[in-house]
């Protein structure tokens, strides 16, 4: 293992690390459970109305966030690799069953990582093809927005 | 299932179908093992000195060609699915670990189809991001020379 693992590999990756209160299989349900995404994945005051997860290599990924005005903003991708409570690896590059997208942006990848006592170490990342999308998805607010989402996402863990 | 599975899903994919005499999991056999790959994936009179396969989803393929003047053309990239005797879904978009390439050019989907009395129906789909790469891929050749490699393919599994 590399003296920092959660370094970006190049200058297309962002990189989110949060320790968190809760344990790995945990934070992996409310990364997968429908119901479960709807309470945490969009930056309040959006909302998740509708989410779909079909979880295997090109299994449709769907997750509808409404801002407050009503406007929605579909998520749709596929999974690309699942390892139940470990990874989750997804991307917009397609849509169910391997066919390729006309603008793909990102692929995420989410680790949670067993630090004993009931805490996980929790490393998201946004790898992008271009720099352009990169810096692009920085300026949307990247750190900001999956930083907020993992508050969220800590918060609904504690309850369950 | 539609009345013509093969015709392409949109205008960026090129698709070959053959009816091949020898059973899937030969075929299977052929695409998956490298001591196999070296005989039949490079149109002659090119060669192929090199390959790998690390036949699970992110897991690395690497097929390197050699032309008769020695020129080498690496083919690198990763699985995404792979359903033994069945089914291979592979990309250039990434190498091994998720990590997106800066040119993704094409997702290659093959299809064995068991038709009974050892026969198989063998379907190659490209599917590109952009009408671009499709018109490229056509251009450099694709249905000669994935034609050339389906009659070496078929050749070296009847021998099997």
């Amino acid at each position: 293992m590399p003296l920092d693992d959660t370094a970006p590999i190049n200058d297309r990756e962002l990189v989110l690390v949060r320790e968190i209160d809760a344990p790995a299989h945990v934070l992996y349900r409310c990364w997968t459970e429908p119901e479960l995404i709807k309470q945490w994945f969009a930056p309040k005051p959006w909302e998740v109305p509708h989410a779909e997860t079909d979880l295997r290599p090109g299994g449709a990924s769907l997750i509808v966030m409404r801002g407050p005005d009503g406007t929605e903003m579909p998520n749709a991708g596929v999974y690309l690799e699942v390892i139940p409570g470990k990874k989750i690896v997804f991307t917009d590059a397609y849509t169910a069953g391997w066919v390729p997208t006309e603008q793909p942006f990102f692929t995420g990848i989410v680790e949670f990582h067993d630090l004993g006592n009931g805490r996980t170490r929790y490393i998201a990342r946004a790898r992008h093809w271009t720099a352009e999308s990169k810096k692009q998805h920085e300026e949307m607010g990247f750190h900001e927005g999956w930083g907020i989402c993992a508050d969220q996402l800590a918060a609904l863990a504690k309850t369950l």
